[in-house]
């Protein structure tokens, strides 16, 4: 990929002390890069490989004497202190109770009375500054003339004396050592050293021929409580971007203020999954701004110097996502995600601009998976079938693997595991040749606040939170959505928000349209739909031939007497409490429907969502009791679908094929290249004239394919085998 | 009751032809009182008996010749025309498309312009009233420069030309002959006829004792659809009250004027689940003095024959509800209630007044229970184990049944059973002599948005509405509710409102408040909670030794960071998609609490709700996985807890029993008078020294019970028995 005479495409750690090991895995899996870390250095043999060398770098985490000396230019944010009660007129409040003593301190250099907010919390006032003092040394407010039993809180400015990063592995991984701070480059002064550190640092990494950022500026939001654990995570959070100076600056080119309330937020923090406000997008345009001239600027040192730059897609990523308008700007050319299922890959493979794109995949070679009893295997497999759904209907150029190679080494199982795996890559590539398989139909557009800039992003919907994490610290939503399903089918597919209705409407090569997730969310809209041109823009577009699926809580917003804007479209309501007088009549299901006979009966609708019917017109395919979990409808001349909920499944995710075929107006049948059997996936390269067959189970499955020119094909696949043939 | 020489104490009704048979069960049933219907005589042997005489009459249904002559003084109501869509500029609504043609007319007599509203939906606004032009006599209405897809309703008056009772008569029971219509005695002249019409009725019945009114002016409110099925009902709902003449003495009175979209309110009807604008408050005010004025007259008229009135609980009973404070203004002698259940019962019972008390119980004698191979004596011994739960609570003073007598008796079984209940109750009357049982510890306060006025009313929640219905036209809340566990309990219960905590504070004889229902409803009290001095009250009480008790989604209203706006005293939050950046901590239960240690393991929690815990220290008594079903805490001196839902059970009653004890700081082990055994219920009377031990099961119980005298009494009680001591 990087050099025509050479074959490989992946990228692995090295690992001193076990360099035989590394040159052996480098062969059998086709690797072409090796990633260093700094402290770790490369035997000759593998030097002598002629091959990519990837230097990993966080510059932010790179000066640690220079954080201890600076507090000031350490990263900041708004934290709310955790509400406290009044029961009489005097109350104390302590900031950091509840919160990490080891990752914050309360930010001495700002002045509390110019930066820092007390409300209650209880009549949703702003305390008058008259009525209290902060000492900021001893982390302490003090309120007066508060109103007995009314509750507070202060928005306070935090300065994170760990970073969230280090911290994890000293917590997680058991590392030692020091514990690193990062520093705020948005500090003149610290940047000017931050970038000629850099600059001395690619001087004396003359082996370097890729620098990987990890990554540029600010971390994604974690905060973390009383004991260190996370308490609350935001994986595309801008709330770790604060700073006094940012926030003058800001001031002066928006010509309005962000006041701590902006960023707390009632304790919200600006979730990604909340509908963001006018002036926290513009907070995040400001600090993205930033953020790609900071990057630029390293980039550009790195170029320069005849290296190329990669960027990983994850910790101090705030302001780089690559779905931004501005990413492109910055001269990366490597962007590395970590890839776990479709989901992952199509946020590697879709984002704009013309890089190479590499797939970090999971697990990472580290104790936590890599212990005596494990199968690691078992879960990369899981992982591998995911993604190959995504990889036939996207392309990405590259993969690698991080951690400790000695210990994936104790596992032979998966050793080979990931040869057969890489092999298959390596298939891929070359019968793909980088072209794009055919998609079917007109485009499929999901609908949401965010639109392109947060595109293949898992939302997460509420049963979600309550399954039980096998690691307490993190909750399980990945894979496990509608979006999962739909990373692997063949549909164009594209991101699109409310605002790019509102200006542009919906363009003439979307066939369907969706909205998913949970009401008062960004993922449906939830005030978006409180706009009457978004409403009738959809129902014109549906009426005129358009298809609609709605998932979860759609079009939800209550007014004017509906809670689902679009109810008249879908035939239904939610009760939410404010319609139980409404008679419910017994469902019916329609047997008829061409799509209750494609139906397996393995499909999992997830958790019901007190819909109910309101127009008799509408086919019920599936119910629990009275709870519609599916159905379909017509409105003018288009279509339209309710699904309660569509967690990813083989079988969930065909349905999910044959039901946008049908709202698209498709005939699945006469259709080519598409497949009968659940369980296989089929994709047909046009260029290259090839055909992908994957089997995702670990049985052998046949599957009978129509193709344009051999009319049907009948073929068995092995399990979990990816079969290639030319037609 | 009514005689002290007269032993009976139950109503029923005489039935032509089987003269005898009612005379044989009179006197096995011990009945008193006989009912008769305009048409129906009574032999000689009956009239010999010497009973009382209730006759039914419903004095605005009575006249159908001067309702046939007068259709300008039927009832009328404010319907709103289903919503339709504009797809051009020139809109039609057939305004009675979707409701039932055989039930509604347009209301001709009424000016469109002057009393019709025409609203568009998508954007909330009013339609000007140049744009639309309605003919009344054709039900069309034409909207010009209409939006293309936006949606209009028109909130019209319908004039009702079938009244629901009757109709329901004829659709469910087969009744044929005349469609009954009723008149709206607001219109002076029209109340004129009717009072002097039922001065005529009153001589022309000398034998009548009773005179039964079903009931006086206005029916609650049953839509009808198409198909003339019910498509929205509620029991207490003031929709058809309504009359130019009506709203035209309201403005006069209250200086402002309802406007249609008052009593359509996007379709919500301001059914009773949702909480009353004080607009509706006045209206429904207004009604209540007109209806009470009316009753009062024609009760006089009763009174001044010599003879008692009777009112039943239902029909056209809208304006004379017992809770009113207006209701005692009326000098009704005797309350009739339909009961069902226990909730019936205390709805009967417990109203102030006094009063006779008369249950009306289920089946109803009708084919549609008593057919072959129906077991009517199974499904009233369900309602009589709730029944005689609250009866253990609170005194009634006669029962009776409705019905035709010769069809009951073709079930032997059932004849045997009631003969069974009536001497039980004839034990009740004799042990009791009217006196209370002994109730334990401070009051508890049911806090909604009605209080008193609504006591006692099935609040059903979400998930009930999706129960699967034994017949198509009914949802079944009865007796499933936290409040049917209640009717039972060894408490002072009484209902307050917001407005009560806001005027007089917390009554300090309250020991503990339940705040249950869905979020939204007037049951919870939604807005209300956007008050800060309503959470400052509670949070005070609780403070201060009180007791709370949330079930379902309580005190929940968005604002300052909560959904539950007691989520301080709860310790928790609910999952509504705005936190799901928190990160969820695997649940503990607390297996030493004293109150899981009472618990059976057959209690049932009802449906998950997506609540999750935000303090540590809550104790979780149970859960399923990490959703919450039931857990308490500690406030200041109080105590909270938290239930996601109490169906009722004998398991869930028993616990609710020991939950309220240790909310109320009671210890259940050293209060006498308490059963150990969740299937027996145990009430002491001190006036009388009567112990009753009830078993509500089909099997022999036993029993321990701590007394004040004796120590613990242990006691056998046989299935389904009810056994009396004196103690």
């Amino acid at each position: 990929m990087f050099n025509n005479d050479k074959k490989g495409y992946m990228t692995l750690p090295v690992e001193s002390g076990h360099e035989e090991l590394v040159l052996d895995l480098y062969k059998k899996w086709n690797a072409d890069a090796l990633r260093d870390s700094d402290g770790t250095t490369m035997s000759r043999e593998l030097e002598n490989l002629g091959s990519e060398v990837y230097s990993t770098i966080c510059v932010v985490r790179a000066q640690q004497d220079f954080a201890d000396a600076h507090p000031e230019y350490l990263h900041r944010k708004y934290l709310m202190s955790h509400p406290k009660t009044a029961t009489e007129k005097k109350l104390t409040i302590n900031l950091l109770d509840g919160y990490s003593k080891d990752k914050y301190e309360v930010d001495t250099n700002s002045d509390p009375k110019l930066w820092f907010e007390v409300r209650n919390r209880t009549n949703s006032s702003i305390v008058n500054i008259a009525n209290w003092e902060i000492d900021t040394e001893k982390g302490v407010a003090i309120i007066n003339n508060a109103i007995p039993y009314n509750e507070y809180t202060v928005s306070f400015l935090a300065r994170q004396v760990w970073d969230s990063v280090s911290m994890y592995n000293h917590l997680t991984n058991g590392w030692t050592g020091r514990k690193i701070k990062s520093l705020d480059p948005y500090h003149k002064e610290c940047r000017e050293y931050l970038v000629s550190w850099f600059k001395k640092w690619i001087i004396e990494h003359p082996k370097t021929t890729v620098v990987r950022f990890t990554t540029f500026a600010f971390n994604f939001v974690i905060d973390s409580g009383e004991n260190n654990q996370d308490i609350y995570r935001d994986w595309l959070g801008y709330g770790e971007t604060v700073s006094p100076e940012a926030l003058i600056d800001f001031e002066k080119k928006y010509g309005y203020k962000m006041t701590p309330e902006d960023f707390v937020d009632n304790g919200y923090y600006n979730a990604t999954y909340k509908n963001p406000s006018k002036k926290y997008l513009d907070w995040m345009d400001f600090i993205r701004d930033f953020v790609v001239g900071f990057s630029s600027e390293l980039v550009e040192i790195a170029h320069k110097a005849g290296k190329r730059a990669a960027m990983f897609q994850g910790d101090h990523w705030i302001g780089t996502e690559p779905f931004s308008k501005k990413y492109e700007q910055i001269g990366i050319d490597i962007n590395i995600g970590a890839v776990e299922d479709g989901v992952a890959l199509r946020r590697l493979s879709d984002s704009p601009g013309e890089m190479i794109r590499e797939a970090r995949f999971y697990p990472y070679f580290f104790p936590d998976v890599f212990k005596e009893g494990n199968n690691p295997e078992g879960g990369s497999m899981d992982n591998w079938v995911k993604i190959r759904r995504a990889l036939l209907r996207s392309n990405i150029h590259r993969i690698g693997y991080g951690g400790y190679l000695s210990l994936a080494n104790k596992f032979p199982n998966f050793i080979e595991h990931v040869s057969d795996l890489s092999s298959q890559f390596n298939l891929y590539l070359e019968n793909t040749k980088g072209t794009k398989s055919k998609t079917v139909g007109r485009k499929v557009a999901i609908l949401n606040s965010w639109g392109s800039l947060r595109s293949w992003l898992q939302n997460a919907v509420k049963d979600q939170r309550f399954h039980i994490p096998s690691r307490p610290d993190i909750m399980e939503f990945v894979g496990s959505n509608p979006m999962e399903c739909l990373s692997g089918l063949p549909f164009d597919i594209e991101f699109i928000s409310f605002d790019d209705i509102l200006s542009n409407g919906i363009n003439s090569d979307i066939g369907v349209i969706i909205n998913m997730g949970d009401s008062m969310t960004s993922w449906t809209g939830h005030e978006q739909w409180g706009n009457p041109e978004v409403i009738s823009t959809l129902r014109e577009f549906v009426s005129n031939g358009g298809g609609f699926l709605g998932i979860g809580e759609p079009s939800s917003y209550l007014k004017d007497g509906r809670f689902f804007q679009l109810g008249d479209i879908l035939g239904l309501e939610k009760e939410t409490g404010l319609t139980m007088g409404r008679v419910a009549m017994p469902l019916k299901i329609d047997e008829s429907h061409i799509l209750y006979q494609s139906l397996t009966g393995l499909e999992d609708f997830g958790k019901d969502q007190d819909v109910y019917p309101i127009d008799e017109k509408i086919s019920i395919l599936k119910s629990n009791g009275q709870q519609i979990n599916l159905c379909v409808n017509s409105y003018g001349t288009g279509r339209s679908s309710y699904i309660s909920n569509l967690p990813f499944t083989l079988e969930n995710s065909r349905f999910l094929e044959n039901l946008i075929l049908w709202l698209n107006k498709s005939d699945s049948k006469l259709t080519p290249y598409l497949s009968d059997n659940p369980y296989v996936d089929v994709a047909f390269y046009p260029e290259t004239s090839m055909l992908a067959l994957v089997n995702s189970t670990n049985k052998e499955q046949s599957v009978k394919i129509y193709t344009e020119r051999d009319g049907y094909l009948k073929r068995t696949i092995k399990a979990y085998s990816w079969d290639w043939e030319k037609v």
